[in-house]
């Protein structure tokens, strides 16, 4: 079907539905950041496939709100046509339709909207459906990935599930509420130690969970997704049914208080649990500050992750320093040799997000993903940047290098930007505070060396990461935009500040950091902490203009860059440990 | 009366009127920071005078509730015997009822309440009172403060209240709002050009007022505080009316939605529209923007103020030079010379706040207030802080400085951790920063320096300061507890970095910043701001460790001596002339 036999036919549904119109957003039931494909009803209708929005069917019109990352893929994408463009930040869906469709019956899908987002709609009647009109209509629709489950190991997790699960039930008692939903499956992996391969690129096994207030939980996904060993591992106190029975757990809960999680539970829960007499209270997912706060085991597993990782990064900082001022790269083929890299690293499992590869002009575009139209070849003596990472079952990587192709000397403009970048994520990296400062308290420590010279990125300074979870994890973050969540023991963050000029580069550089207790100085009136740099490769030594650097920055890189040596040297081959000790040698 | 008398005056009265129990806060119906002597009910109840807490009085038990600055004041001021005492913070009064108090019947003045706070209670019955009951007992409570208003010039205000009114009603038609409460004296004074002398550090003339759509204004004050000339200034479309009036006028509208500022309204008022049929909704108080962002005049004022200040602080730091290495100064002597300094400035009106003067170890208690019990000699060779300032009417000051009073060196340790609070000061008063940046985000800035040795401080780094109006003016500050407002041009804030040494000495360094657009760079991609310096004044040369300096601090620090001797020596005596050249010679 094209995309105007794709709109009308779900018109037609929605006139035998008897609505007026259909919210159509990007995300799936499960409202993260990945969607699989069965998921993908917007990009279906409309042909938009960018990471964030919503569409707003009408029977006359149609509108797509995008943000200003997506402003030029949205047009070319989609069919004027059919598809009047908005932005979604200045004209959302609530407004237009506040123009648009006043007192028309605009249907959704609860399972895909928080209650707060439907919130904001105004001057129309929202009306539930009990299945997705795009679903009766997507003919061929793939079905939801079933991917087995697997057992993730206590020498990985560090802490048995039954211990989690008491103590996420403690703090249920100890609000009065009987249960929680947890609908977010990064925290029901966490909470019963299990992964899974239903998304490409983040290790989970989707669905949905109720979590009770004695400790037990009942997980809702296909049956069939849980082999033998699952279900052993899991236990007596963990109950396995398909979606379909929610319901009717959920009734069970008739007159108690059940805590839904506001930014992360679909609508469909909260109204359920109306209807069934129960009383859902706002409340955070209790897994989600213990999954951001690593334990030990997992801190370890951090380090022994990124340790492996960065034998592929230097392998592949090696190979590029070699094959790119010949010319004869492209963007595809180094994120490709460096993906090979990591399948020869231990315990890998595959990429935790498709990688960022951007030579010359397109290093300046921040969300880019070279594709098969637009891949272009690694100039020498140009500039290139590199962001990518791994899962692996003990930790999680993310680390972004900017390069120089060669052979010629890079220019003073760009070595001079490379190196307030530089500066700021080395400011960053370094910086002790005391508890309760949270990210974006210190965002400007990252972005001063810029500030100065007028310069500026736009986008965070940093964001969670899991542990063999999400490569975006919150509730921390280095952000402005992101709320104030005090920085605590076991965190772990990206620094990557950045500097874009478009039509000529792009540089971000990027550490994984994490947050640790510091050792105490004199007159310290109270507990500090610091960051442990977890990522260990080499900065670009073409790159760096070490004038500009202070002597402590310049120490700090030597010490930093003799610590990549030693770490990651012993364990490359001869070419490449040849190579590290050129890159390593102190400046 | 005793105390104890007052105690059981007050329990009888609160009998008389059937009610288990009453709610004391220490705020008067201003909501402000500073409360006119009538209004000090907390104080002649309980004893206790400082500047934030709470009361809870029941038949049989009694609480007073402070925050961690006041823990021994309270527990020196207040009887053991009549009242537990309790941290503001980790026991808050409506949890404290919750315990103690549930099912009771607590009565409170909605006149010195939010509705925000009465919210946070439950568990107990709320009960309104028409009259504060305390005032029925306290036979000898002064009259309310009756100062005349009196003009605020135009060569002062830079924009005719006609104007300021119109805008105003302008955003309140835009909102749909009929009318604006306007409970904070501070916005009254701004919106029509007037001031007055109704609080001993702020020139206020207290009073209420709605502000209408049509830009017309009710003015709540007794008539006989308005001399003919601030009536004929005031115009047609202002009317002036006793606070007994207001019922009838807020019933007037009746059927509208008429604006409260949640964090400033008193309780009363939108019972009272409620009550009258009319609609209160949550809306910021239309003035507090605008008389934060300081126009051309109030900025060109701004600086006019300060340099005459800056002759009276150079006075001073003279004669603290040529006094305190003797001995025979104390805090109260040395801070009466600053004000018998001010006194001698052209258009100076009064303190913007009762000057901190900590000598040696009084220093390190950051709310320190000398008296007369507590005066302390400033002896030779130790550290002497001064925090005060000046209304005028072309500005407000607030300056700190930190001396060493000699003749001997200073100790390595205290100069440098002076330095380094000198150093945060300069990196927070040398940021440039692009606009949508808040205070909360610079905030490390100022304590970078510190924080890197494992030091801090327990204050906010910085707070907004009005024009000859409050010393502590909202939205903006430079405080990690403050809402996310964006600086803006014409914002003045402080910036008061510090490090205390309990039982040793106190270091603060505050200057106060204008904020103002930046001149763009090259490939400046968006608008930047910066800070202007307003404060001129030197630092204390004794206390600089130079070598810790880098040169770019070291030539901020002699070009900012450079503009304070060339702006200010001419203007000054003989002899501080001389001081003033010998404490600026480069460093």
């Amino acid at each position: 079907m094209t995309h105007a036999q794709r709109l009308a036919a779900l018109r037609a549904e929605l006139a035998r539905l008897d609505v007026d119109g259909f919210l159509v957003p990007r995300s799936d039931e499960y409202l993260g950041e990945y969607v699989a494909p069965s998921g993908e009803r917007l990009a279906w209708l409309s042909g938009f496939t960018g990471s964030a929005g919503m569409a707003v069917v009408l029977a006359g019109r149609a509108a797509i709100f995008t943000d200003g990352r997506y402003t030029t893929q949205v047009a070319q994408q989609t069919d004027a046509a059919l598809w009047e463009r908005r932005h979604l930040i200045d004209e959302p869906p609530h407004e237009w339709l506040r123009q648009h469709g006043a007192g028309l019956r605009v249907a959704y899908d609860p399972w895909v909207h928080t209650e707060a987002a439907l919130a904001r709609f105004s001057g129309v009647t929202l009306v539930p459906l009990t299945a997705n009109p795009i679903d009766a209509v997507w003919a061929d629709r793939p079905a939801p990935p079933a991917a087995p489950a697997r057992v993730h190991a206590a020498q990985f997790s560090g802490r048995e599930a039954v211990a989690k699960r008491e103590d996420a039930a403690a703090e249920l008692r100890r609000d009065g509420h009987a249960a929680a939903v947890l609908a977010d499956p990064h925290s029901i992996a966490w909470l019963l130690n299990i992964r899974g391969a239903d998304l490409a690129n983040t290790p989970l096994a989707l669905g949905f969970a109720v979590l009770r207030d004695d400790a037990s939980v009942q997980l809702f996904m296909p049956p069939a997704k849980l082999p033998a060993e699952v279900r052993t591992h899991l236990g007596n106190a963990v109950d396995v049914a398909d979606r379909a029975t929610l319901p009717a757990a959920l009734g069970a809960l008739r007159g108690k208080r059940v805590r839904c999680d506001a930014d992360a539970t679909p609508a469909w829960f909260a109204r359920t649990l109306r209807d069934a007499g129960a009383e859902p209270v706002v409340g955070d997912d209790p897994c989600r500050m213990p999954r951001a706060t690593k334990n030990a085991v997992e801190q370890q597993g951090a380090r022994d992750a990124h340790a492996r990782d960065a034998v592929a990064m230097a392998r592949f900082l090696a190979w590029f320093a070699r094959e790119a001022p010949g010319g004869g790269l492209t963007e595809i083929s180094a994120a490709e040799q460096l993906l090979a890299f990591r399948r020869e690293v231990a315990l890998f499992q595959g990429e935790s997000f498709p990688a960022i590869s951007g030579a010359g002009p397109n290093g300046a575009i921040v969300h880019y993903r070279a594709s098969a139209e637009t891949n272009r070849a690694i100039h020498p003596n140009e500039c290139y940047l590199i962001d990518s990472g791994g899962q692996y079952q003990d930790g999680t990587t993310d680390i972004t290098r900017t390069l120089w192709s060669g052979p010629g000397a890079a220019p003073e403009s760009l070595r001079e930007r490379y190196t307030r970048v530089l500066q700021g994520h080395i400011a960053l990296g370094t910086a002790r505070f005391p508890k309760g400062v949270a990210g974006p308290h210190l965002d400007a420590l990252a972005r001063r060396p810029l500030w100065d010279a007028g310069l500026d990125y736009d986008h965070g300074t940093g964001h969670g990461v899991g542990s063999f979870l999400s490569v975006h994890e919150g509730p921390a973050a280095f952000s402005r935009a992101a709320k104030n969540v005090a920085l605590v023991a076991g965190m772990i963050l990206s620094d990557e500040p950045g500097f874009y000029l478009p039509g000529a580069y792009g540089i971000r550089i990027e550490n994984l950091l994490l947050v640790r207790d510091a050792t105490p100085r004199a007159d310290q009136a109270k507990p500090f902490l610091e960051f442990e740099t977890l990522t260990l490769a080499p900065y670009c030594r073409a790159l760096i203009a070490t004038a500009l650097l202070t002597a402590a920055e310049r120490a700090w890189i030597n010490a930093y860059h003799a610590r990549v040596r030693d770490t990651v040297a012993p364990h490359c081959d001869a070419t490449t440990r040849e190579w590290l000790f050129a890159e390593t040698a102190p400046c």
